[in-house]
């Protein structure tokens, strides 16, 4: 089974017009909830210490920095944009794995910005891109995952390569080539986690799928099988690869409807804990300071992935889950101020935190979570959060994600452009210039 | 034992007078060889192609195209003259693994023409980027490789890396999440071999190193231990490492000390068999049309790579050791010509291709073969060479060196400028604009 043909030959005969309503509808929630991100982070330092070091390679300014004042060149804006996308770690997730958008988006708004392609066509494009990033990184997951490859990076490439492919009109060959071209750029570890680099990964693969596709509309050549060859993605980044989840039922659903995006500021897999504190505290009005203990009973991803004890500023404050409970706890929410370096450090959130502790149990699922607290009065105070604000299960409303964008981008815009910017994605499918959205953002 | 931080602390203490000046002297050797390579692949459909798909993002012409009349950002011209490098399969290779030159002259070039640095600077920093990029590849060599990764692209990105930070003079922090940034960027499929992606790795990797460098320069962090970290580079991308080779013996000795030049236009693995089939053409004053079978005795890893029967370009001619054998025989010579489409396709090389056969030998080393030869008269003819030339055993000398740049570029520039550019090549140490260098191979 030729895997990497059997999807190309799937991309480059889709047409928009195939597409069912909902996930039309579902690809603009996901670009209102990505813009958000990538407007809320657009003044980070890791955003402003990448620019900086890239600034003085850019070219023509053909396309927006999301939230900031710089225009630069289609590819750079990808990468820049990329990062911005996943700083606050707040960007969508598939139900399985990949943060779908955050690869896919920057590259396909910045060369829709730059060749004024139709918004309609960036969302045919970017369902596509989904729908690529996600069987790729499905037909090797949970091990490729598990070896310690950041599969939004690794997988993201391939997304970004097909979804500027879809606007390039690539023919069948150059798809192929294209999806090659990205398996052989495939790359991102884990061990960044906790750095800027694990948002250089996003950025990196909306950078280097953008050029995969763009080298293979030049037929700059690849491999024939760059996913299933022998020393091809899937063999050589993972000791299990299932070639059916990349090429069955293509078409006939879209990876897209699984996307979930997030109310916390931080990893997905702390959320059902954060819920289960937060629900407690409006039940019972907790202020902190009546607590002894707080209990968890996680998913065993959570501990190895946020058991950070005494994270020392934001960044380290996402990777742990005592921070996150303990913030959540004090301030009832658990938004981007609460991921602060001064809440990471405040004595009262600290010594909260120092008061939690996190038991894995295989039996729990990565959305769920059970938390006991007990009380200096003595009571015991317990909550099973079965699927957490956010899941498949319990989805945000259109409503919730215009609040949570509002929220994101507060400090960097002002309300009336927020607004605008919010009801130009509603309308997305509408505009005959995508570079609009792109503009409307740019920094006033 | 934390080998990143290890490797940073050499970098940064190193000194250009800390070097042996034969070490340098072999910089200069490795300097004339790239530069010839990259000017004689300068006009290949490769480098047009990927200059085509990328010159629209370009920006300011800080550097040189080598060897073509266009100018780019220095990123950029890191990214084409690190395709250039590689596309004729003619750069140099250091004896257990890793062509070291492509991944690391483009970077160091660019940024050198941009900054007006001096050539005895780029001459350290060169040592200093082969030195990090065998030892991080031989941590974990053979496995990486032969699982599939593509060692000149996933090694070379911490060469870059490391040359690059040395001239912007990155204290030890930095360097550490240079070396990371460049962990996190590791890629490169064999799967690509025989496609035009084999000569994107380098390319990328001196840009993805080059930009690994600039970012850690405004103190975009990454992980502490990039390398050896429990999900850094050495352990998800193989199955082995031994973090002694990264850190034993730093700057008591040099592997460009060990770094070989190819005599012939293809990989080293086949040097042997060309070797052998020239010696007896010679000796014997045969034409091929005498010939009724060609018998080769080979290391297994000549089946494994150019094993090619029936090659249909010039490409697949590199691949196949019959082609280039008959070619070999035929011509007396296995330069850039023996392996154009026409010579692969003449039915007179044909012909004699397919009179030769291969066989492994697990008993016979990589650049050692055993040639028999059965001639239409009934005599055999038979060669045993232990060390092709171009091995350590058997170096290409300096004049060797300087005629093989000659023949490069021959079709791209007058001998007049060429003869100038060897010249520069040997002076390049007495420099203080290593551009002129650069400038001077220019199209005319």
């Amino acid at each position: 089974m030729n895997a990497t043909r059997e999807l190309a030959k799937f991309l480059v005969s889709s047409r928009a017009a195939d597409l069912p309503s909902e996930v039309v509808h579902e690809a603009k929630r996901a670009l209102l909830n990505w813009t958000g991100c990538a407007i809320g982070a657009s003044h980070h330092e890791t955003v402003d210490h990448a620019w900086a070091a890239l600034r003085d390679f850019s070219g023509q300014p053909q396309a927006q920095l999301f939230g900031r004042k710089e225009r630069t060149d289609a590819l750079s804006a990808a990468l820049i944009n990329g990062v911005s996308s996943h700083v606050l770690d707040f960007d969508d997730t598939h139900a399985r794995a990949v943060h779908v958008s955050a690869p896919v988006w920057p590259a396909l708004l910045a060369y829709g910005e730059w060749k004024q392609v139709s918004g309609a066509a960036l969302l045919h494009a970017f369902v596509l891109g989904v729908e690529t990033e996600v069987r790729v990184g499905l037909s090797v997951f949970p091990e490729h995952y598990d070896n310690g490859y950041h599969i939004t990076g690794t997988a993201g490439v391939f997304g970004a390569a097909a979804a500027v492919g879809t606007l390039l009109n690539l023919n069948e060959q150059q798809m192929v080539w294209a999806l090659g071209i990205a398996a052989t750029q495939s790359a991102g570890l884990r061990e960044m986690f906790g750095s800027m680099c694990k948002s250089f990964h996003p950025g990196s693969a909306a950078h280097n799928g953008f050029m995969a596709a763009r080298l293979a509309k030049q037929n700059f050549t690849s491999a024939e099988a760059g996913i299933e060859g022998k020393r091809g993605f899937a063999h050589v980044l993972s000791p299990r690869f299932d070639s059916n989840v990349i090429t069955q039922g293509l078409g006939s659903s879209y990876e897209l409807s699984r996307n979930m995006y997030k109310p916390f500021a931080c990893g997905l897999v702390v959320h059902a804990a954060i819920d289960g504190c937060l629900q407690l505290k409006r039940q019972w009005h907790l202020s902190g300071s009546e607590i002894i203990s707080i209990q968890l009973q996680v998913n065993p991803l959570v501990m190895e992935l946020t058991a950070k004890i005494n994270p020392q500023n934001g960044l380290e404050g996402k990777f742990s889950v005592f921070h996150a409970c303990a913030a959540a706890m004090i301030h009832g929410a658990a938004l981007e101020a609460q991921f602060s370096d001064a809440v990471v450090c405040d004595p009262v959130v600290v010594a909260l935190r120092k008061k939690i502790t996190a038991f894995p149990d295989a039996g729990i699922a990565k959305l769920e979570a059970k938390v006991i607290i007990l009380l200096t009065d003595g009571r015991i105070l317990q909550t099973h959060v079965a699927h957490a604000l956010g899941s498949l299960q319990h989805p945000m409303s259109d409503a919730d994600l215009a609040g949570k964008f509002s929220g994101l981008v507060d400090p960097v815009m002002p309300q009336s452009q927020a607004q605008s910017v919010i009801q130009m994605c509603w309308d997305f499918a509408q505009l005959n210039d995508s570079g609009q959205l792109s503009r409307a953002t740019a920094s006033v």
